[in-house]
């Protein structure tokens, strides 16, 4: 059996419940795969250790963490940590150390789904939202702080580096899909991250030559996500403007609880990591009322990141025969992870 | 009779056939209601305009605009012009000169308005978008253009000075409605200018002891906005985040055609503009296809901010009554336009 390291972050708020269950569906699809084994080493960052210790990663832990084959991550965030100390200091720190530039957040709304929409339609896209620059960048500062002539600034900084190569991501994605792609940004007013987005668009599209683009300002794309959301194929877009649509685009198909996203370096130079796109949910943790399956799905898209496509497919069936019959009765967190697990290694791929 | 000096802008696109219906409303509510006459001065800028001369806005004719009592705006945005040249060169020239920083985005899901959504709920709150700096600044630059190392930034400039008076008056507006202030950003990414957000909008609060307030990250707001968007009453944000999350409300709120602004300057040292929030659709331009309630509603607004209250809520009602009897049949522009004239000239409010 070919074996795999895999780095687990559960980290704050419903992610120590939820990750068990994603470890759980995808151990019990592997087992009964076969041809793969996952050596789990669990690494207690978050909220907690940032208490104790002052720290949300060390670059000591980051290089170790750069060993594994791939990291499976839980959830950030803690009311009792200040605002984005975690998120720059954990996520975002390995989101850009380890060159995560496709962000990849597959939309699809799957039977037995309720939609908020009233005609949702025939929905499945997947969002490429670039990772590891842009308006996610953390440059700024302040002049005056505290003053009342006080000026924060933030500064996007957007490289045809950067941009070039989730672009072409885009675009190969697009090729194996309905070879349609929307790239989407605001560059009628973010007039020079806007143009390179624009000509580096432009520059890679006659390499796609049966690739059809299209271009959509970010407020345009919120009104077709509600609309329109199946003229959708493949989406590339900034780091910011792909955070919110991505969280629209969830809501649209059945809400954050079930949408899972990869972290991917497709050049394979460090380690992708896998999570679900929700947050740390404080409100509600603790009760094991989280639902896993965003976290289940973060599991097949690693599982297929590494090659484990039998086991990707598994873990996928049994999600989508569970949410087929899932009606308004209440589950535990558990109650569903046992649930996808059963069927995970039940299901014959 | 009070007399009231407008500027006239119609602009690109759908702009030219949506104004002259808003000013037919309105000046059929005037006449029905008297002791209102507005002198209208047409200014003939957009990409026609452009192109003929180069120039999207001279600072003389903006001085010039300075002297009147409103704006009365179309849309602005011409394929044949660069992307942002007239965005930038005209529209948020004006937002930013005449400091128009309460950028004001009503959203009400009327009588007879079909939402995307299976469950709308009874939503109505107003959106306070800043509309003079932030990520709209236009900062930024390149180096290396052009080259595979090129980098681009845009900066987003707030200053204390700024945030402090749209938050003022988002506070002071929720005082008015039911009480309740959503302030929305991303202040875990977005650190300094999230932070001076979040401090000014802790040091206000007390201000306005009855106004409960909580926070929401712009990805979880477009949730709610689509699951959820009866909790809204008063939303304030940055201008980026807020040009997002108002088309999606007008979506969710029967369509962009139907979605009027203010871009207010609440301390009255220059013109407010008035606009629909939808843009030039050059794909529907020329065909009398186009939608001119936003454009009306818009006239209302400007009614409203002229202190003639009589004459917003003739057009208001005018608008309601025919929304609630709009069927599927297929109206011109101008004869929606007149439809409306009709009604305003005979509500009695
Ligand atoms: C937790 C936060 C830093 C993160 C982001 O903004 O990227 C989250 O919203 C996401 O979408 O993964
Ligand atoms: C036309 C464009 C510059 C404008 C904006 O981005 O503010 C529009 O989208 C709006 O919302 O008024």
């Amino acid at each position: 059996a070919r074996e795999f390291s895999i780095a687990v972050i559960a980290g704050d708020g419903i992610g120590p419940e939820v990750v068990p269950e994603g470890l759980k569906v995808l151990k019990a699809a592997a087992d009964a795969a076969g041809g793969a084994a996952f050596n789990l080493t669990h690494y207690d960052l978050g909220g907690k250790h940032w208490r104790e210790t002052g720290e949300a990663l060390t670059d000591e832990t980051l290089e170790e963490l750069r060993g594994y084959d791939a990291i499976f991550f839980g959830a950030v965030g803690d009311p009792a940590v200040p605002s984005g100390v975690l998120e720059r200091g954990l996520l975002l720190k390995m989101r850009f150390a380890f060159e995560h530039y496709v962000n990849l957040r597959p939309t699809k709304l799957l039977p037995g789904v309720a939609s908020p929409l009233a005609n949702p339609g025939d929905i499945d896209f997947v969002v490429v939202r670039e990772g590891t620059e842009g308006p996610y960048s953390g440059q700024g500062g302040y002049l005056r702080y505290g003053t009342e002539h006080e000026v924060a600034t933030e500064v996007s900084v957007n490289t045809a580096f950067g941009v070039e190569r989730v672009v072409r991501d885009a675009f190969a994605r697009a090729q194996t899909r309905r070879k349609k792609l929307t790239y989407v940004h605001k560059h009628n007013v973010m007039q020079y991250a806007g143009h390179l987005w624009r000509r580096v668009v432009e520059k890679v599209a006659p390499e796609f030559p049966d690739v059809e683009f299209d271009y959509l300002h970010t407020d345009a794309c919120t009104i077709y996500m509600v609309t329109d959301p199946s003229r959708f194929d493949v989406i590339v877009t900034d780091n910011l403007f792909g955070d919110i649509i991505t969280d629209l685009a969830a809501a649209v198909t059945g809400g954050i609880g079930l949408a899972a996203s990869g972290n991917i370096n497709p050049d394979r130079t460090s380690p992708s990591l896998f999570e679900p796109i929700h947050g740390s949910a404080p409100d509600i943790a603790g009760q094991g009322k989280a639902d896993p399956t965003a976290t289940v799905l973060s599991a097949a898209l690693m599982a297929e990141h590494l090659g484990l496509n039998d086991i990707a497919a598994r873990i996928q069936t049994a999600v989508e025969g569970d949410l087929a019959v899932r009606g308004s009765g209440v589950r535990t967190t558990s109650e569903i992870g046992d649930a996808l697990a059963a069927a995970a290694a039940a299901s014959v791929k």
